[in-house]
């Protein structure tokens, strides 16, 4: 899949997609390293030389690299002095400005910037965000406040970073078109990350214990919950939830977010591209292109093209639908407590930010059970922000609904600074008592 | 200040309140690294001996350091075996339950939990939050929303954790009250940092670029802005803001807050103490006894007690008065593009994760300049969230104000994203063009 070339003016390769980046940057570094004592690096390219030899001034008379540097972190107070993509007068964050290369320029800004390259491959950053002005539903902003709260104490806890966003970036590509412009402009401006994660501001993280299985979409560019039988077979846009997505930040994604958005209303094609996706979705019941029809016609009709690098995620909730799942969290929650109250060593207090392994055996422990805590819960049909939503249900249906999962997420999290919600619904709280849950 | 005995029982002392902290416990594995090789520790303890082990362990055969375990920044991935304070049944988090000897204790999960040390004087978290249903002010809660995204803006930048908390933790302490219990949970949480830094909701970053010189409180435990004068002389509790302070995680901030609460609504003394601060305070206007006109009691009145822990800052705004600040954010905006078109350097164009080089320099170059951007801005007399306001101002007033400010913060931010609000007081986000400030 990735071939390194040593003898080549270009020594770094990545043939096929731009999947395993990481992998390739960090086997390129222990080649580099090792080259620098062996063989001069050719000369053809002033900045390759230069970082070969800063990674030379890393290393300790053994030849390992030093611990005082690259391996503490990423060093945020550092910028390379060396040009990059951003010295570039062409480069641009916006839509409109086609990149290019971006595997190649990602790759030697990361070899520029060492301390970023350990963890590589798992760094994610979420990107969610909301409508500029307040909301129209009374309880909207307060719900969105609690939505975000509830990401940011995810990423507290996995050590991810997270980005909300609350202007439109492209004044044509509102509501659900509106995340495109901001997920380019995140990948470019984070170049750090090999992910971007897209979540709705109304889904939330229901089981903060667990974390994407990265290495199952190691050969992919794109992750989202969908069943290709409901999209390619029965021509359901339902089949999959565009609402929450994992997308590789790479060239492949970069082409296939100009192509997914040439069905978006900043493109000429935007009526033309609602006629296709209504003649070809039966459930599609409205005139717009949307972007969960088009991701679903791009995966159907054009898979030979775009498949192989998608990643129909359906072993885990990706993005469960609330209205199956806020019924049972009552329940759910007593059914953990029981397994805690046999396996204590999963409710030993522990400090938060070492709640990971906890976490996992867990999640490790819970693995056949039918109950589990979903991964996340997405309200999909109501719409906290404007109030409105779907006719089969009512509006505190879905505020409730919403209220309850925060508490039942809350939980978790609150449980690490000795606190309970006793009632899902009810927002006080009780002190743990230290043989927690009792 | 701090001893180290090396032949006692108790081999690390610190003798002078808890400042230090962070140096100590380096300089302690510093010193253990040296001796787990001369002599064996003493055996008095078996989790010290464990201690001494795994420091063995992660070591080469020179002695140094294995850059692959303590030295690649926090494990979260991995919580020690041995017993620390959190196994003790009589521990709780909240604020009945007293905590005695929290340095040696905290230093003692540190000690198991290495991969913490490192950047440990340096690791704040954040703490804010607000109240557990919908603001009354229709704007108020969508307005909480953007000051929260504000504070995870910054904090990404500078690499700080923070946690929103909105349930109140103890039922009698609302409102100004409600963030001493959040505090104390949050430290011992959080064994990990140094500090806690309590940001109030409607508090927020208007420059990204500023970083808490903490080298300036290396001798105190609670940092807050104020002015002694004001306090002492001229018995004002406006003289200092309670809504923005740093307070160090350790024993002295334990007792000072369980002295400082003893003045709140859950105490059987808080009338007695709202009448104290009424005959101290001329211009304390109301009977309830308040946290502000708490500390300035306790610094003015107990100053030999307390005060050489306590550090008042006036060199920049930690937290600034809005009303004086954002009338100016158009000039001052100008006037750093001025700047920054004379200094080149200062508009390259990075990556967000390196922007705090560009911070630096930013704030080297403006040290002596009268028109800075003012650190923090805090909306006293405004209150976003029920909208009452000071009589002195319009509701409008705070509600653009506040607008204005965000948008000043935002530009800072969207800038690494390739865009900005040309207007402050419009959402609305233009592309920028290379050679931004053009």
């Amino acid at each position: 899949m990735a071939r390194l070339n040593s003898r080549n003016k270009t020594p770094i390769l990545l043939s096929d997609g731009c999947v395993f980046f990481g992998g390739v940057v960090a086997a390129v570094f222990v080649v580099w390293g090792f080259w620098s004592f062996i063989a001069p690096f050719p000369a053809k390219n002033a900045n390759f030389q230069s970082v070969t030899s800063k990674l030379k001034s890393l290393k300790g008379p053994d030849g390992a690299l030093s611990c005082a540097s690259s391996t503490r972190g990423p060093d945020l107070r550092h910028d390379a002095p060396e040009k990059t993509f951003y010295d570039d007068p062409e480069m641009g964050y916006s839509l409109d400005n086609p990149m290019k290369n971006w595997d190649d320029k990602r790759k030697e800004w990361l070899s520029l910037h060492p301390s970023f390259i350990q963890g590589l491959q798992e760094r994610i950053l979420i990107v969610t965000g909301s409508q500029p002005f307040p909301c129209q539903n009374p309880i909207g902003d307060h719900l969105l406040l609690r939505f975000f709260k509830n990401k940011v104490d995810y990423c507290r806890v996995h050590g991810y970073n997270i980005f909300y966003n609350n202007v439109l970036l492209h004044p044509k590509m509102e509501t659900y078109w509106s995340k495109y412009p901001m997920i380019k402009a995140a990948m470019l401006a984070h170049p750090e990350a090999e992910w971007i994660w897209w979540v709705d501001s109304d889904a939330m993280f229901t089981d903060m214990d667990f974390k994407l299985p990265l290495r199952r979409y190691k050969d992919h560019n794109l992750m989202i919950q969908g069943w290709p039988t409901l999209i390619q077979e029965e021509k359901s846009s339902m089949g999959l939830n565009a609402g929450v997505f994992l997308i590789r930040n790479c060239q492949w994604s970069l082409d296939f977010m100009d192509v997914w958005t040439s069905m978006g209303p900043q493109s000429p094609d935007y009526k033309k591209w609602g006629e296709i996706q209504r003649n070809t979705f039966k459930d599609k019941n409205y005139p717009e292109s949307d972007d969960q029809a088009g991701l679903a016609y791009l995966i159907g009709e054009e898979k030979e093209k775009w498949g192989n690098k998608i990643y129909l995620e359906t072993e885990y909730a990706f993005s469960g639908y609330w209205e199956n799942l806020v019924g049972t969290f009552e329940n759910i929650s007593e059914k953990y407590n029981e397994v805690e109250r046999e396996e204590t060593r999963l409710r030993r207090r522990h400090a938060e930010m070492v709640s990971e392994s906890y976490g996992a055996a867990r999640v490790a422990k819970l693995k056949d059970a039918s109950w589990k805590r979903p991964f996340i819960t997405h309200f999909t049909g109501c719409q906290p922000c404007n109030g409105n939503h779907d006719e089969r249900y009512s509006g505190d249906a879905c505020w409730d609904g919403m209220k309850k999962a925060l508490n039942f997420a809350d939980n978790q999290v609150l449980r690490n600074y000795g606190f309970v919600h006793p009632d899902l619904l009810d927002n006080s709280v009780s002190p743990t008592p230290f043989d927690y849950p009792a």
